[in-house]
């Protein structure tokens, strides 16, 4: 799924293929990354159109309605005024807690087109906006601010140099926010610091890094563990799933168990 | 020049005008309020023309050329593509360490046309870039990689509730960031601990409140300083200038020292 798009950009430090195969690949698709991504903020850059048919690029805030974005903007700001004109729009949502490096971040685009939510949800789609944005509730109701719902019709997901895939509105609007990533930090402190060696043979043995000299736990969500490896030939990331998706934090210290079972040079 | 577009909303908290002239309300333009931003960062969300005209918002990364946003795309990535459709664009950039609400924080547009450097300035685009992103200098001269000069036509400036203003093209390139807000923040902590009675003469005095009971400084720029008052009518927030605009960090204590001396009770 993930694709590569530049290769080795020159004196760029060399990334290492794997010499085996990779066990259990298994990693969350681009949508369940868009909705995950979407999830975990409040803020958004939204592009509309302005009068001229100019990209107007605007700071919005958003909650969510299912996957879809529930916007509260003034008629009185630039970006009100061109959705009322013209409903094409798209946001870009930035994953907080960006890395020293802002491209190796993760980030989607959910673009489509709004429109003002139908008399039936209209009650939720506020409650959805003022849950995601709780000063909204000073503003969502004075007589200048409009909630709009923007209808996902396509998704790019960009999950830092290399990683990236698309995915359709359907596909986004049917998936779920990872359950783990956002509350794995501690989990995965806790991997590095006390269980390097098992991490280290989980590269080797089921990672496709035999000759991996260190290995990194660099996150974890459902379907399973994201590992940095050093080898003697460069570095490079790799991926071991686990034996079964997980359906919430508590189940990641039993995966991990199982994982570092099936890797013990033991076993 | 700031204006308040939405009056009070409802039940928020009651914001008290002041009861006296403002000794000098001296503050930044919005042309260099944006300058100030521009320099502050390295990342922005770039709206750009789909194929069909839709509006495109990806995450960017820049350096400044003068005040104009040096890009360095992909051809392989959708806004690559778009900028070399159609030159026209926008970014939205956002002022680093947002507060919790993110309507109070500080962002801008600037809107114009992109377009590739010349051959004369190609150097220096290319160095404005790698000095604002380092790790760029592992892609730059990747085949797929352009570098796109955004020569800014018009710019929007929010900065944060009911502060706002537009300044064109021109007013944007004259302007310069300023050079004392980014560098405040040690200087700001120090009124607040160490000077609070200066802070609230300030402000019953130069400040436009009389019956201010408390003064917090805000911020400090090359003009003045912001306060925020709290009174029994509620709170607000007020300008304090100083006697004349200074040019660097270290004249800031000297300019402080004179304020404090003007609002003295016994001045």
């Amino acid at each position: 799924m993930a694709s590569r798009d530049h290769g080795d950009p020159g004196d760029a430090p060399t990334i290492a293929p794997p010499l085996t195969a990779v066990a259990n690949p298994a990693r969350p698709s681009a949508a369940e990354e868009a909705r995950t991504v979407a999830a975990s903020t409040n803020t958004a850059t939204l592009a509309s159109l302005s009068a001229d048919g100019d990209p107007w690029a605007s700071l919005v805030t958003y909650g969510l309605l299912g996957g879809a974005p529930v916007l509260c903007v003034s008629q009185m700001a630039e970006h009100g005024r061109n959705l009322i004109r013209d409903a094409r729009a798209s946001v870009s949502i930035v994953a907080p807690n960006p890395p020293d490096d802002p491209l190796a971040n993760t980030r989607i685009t959910l673009a489509g087109k709004v429109r003002r939510p139908s008399p039936e949800e209209l009650s939720a789609a506020r409650e959805a906006h003022i849950v995601g944005v709780p000063a909204a509730r000073y503003y969502i109701d004075y007589s200048d601010f409009s909630v709009w719902v923007l209808d996902v019709e396509r998704v790019r997901w960009v999950g830092g140099y290399g990683r990236m895939d698309s995915a359709s509105g359907t596909e986004y609007e049917a998936a779920a926010p990872d359950p783990v990533s956002p509350k794995a930090a501690g989990a995965v402190n806790h991997l590095n610091d006390d269980h390097g060696q098992a991490l280290l043979a989980m590269a080797q043995r089921l990672g496709g890094y035999p000759d991996a000299t260190e290995a990194r736990c660099e996150g974890a969500d459902r379907y399973g563990l994201d590992i940095r490896v050093s080898t003697p030939r460069g570095w490079s990331v790799t991926r071991v799933g686990y034996v079964e998706p997980i359906d919430s934090i508590e189940e990641l210290r039993g995966a991990t168990v199982q994982l570092a079972r099936l890797a013990a040079p033991s076993s």
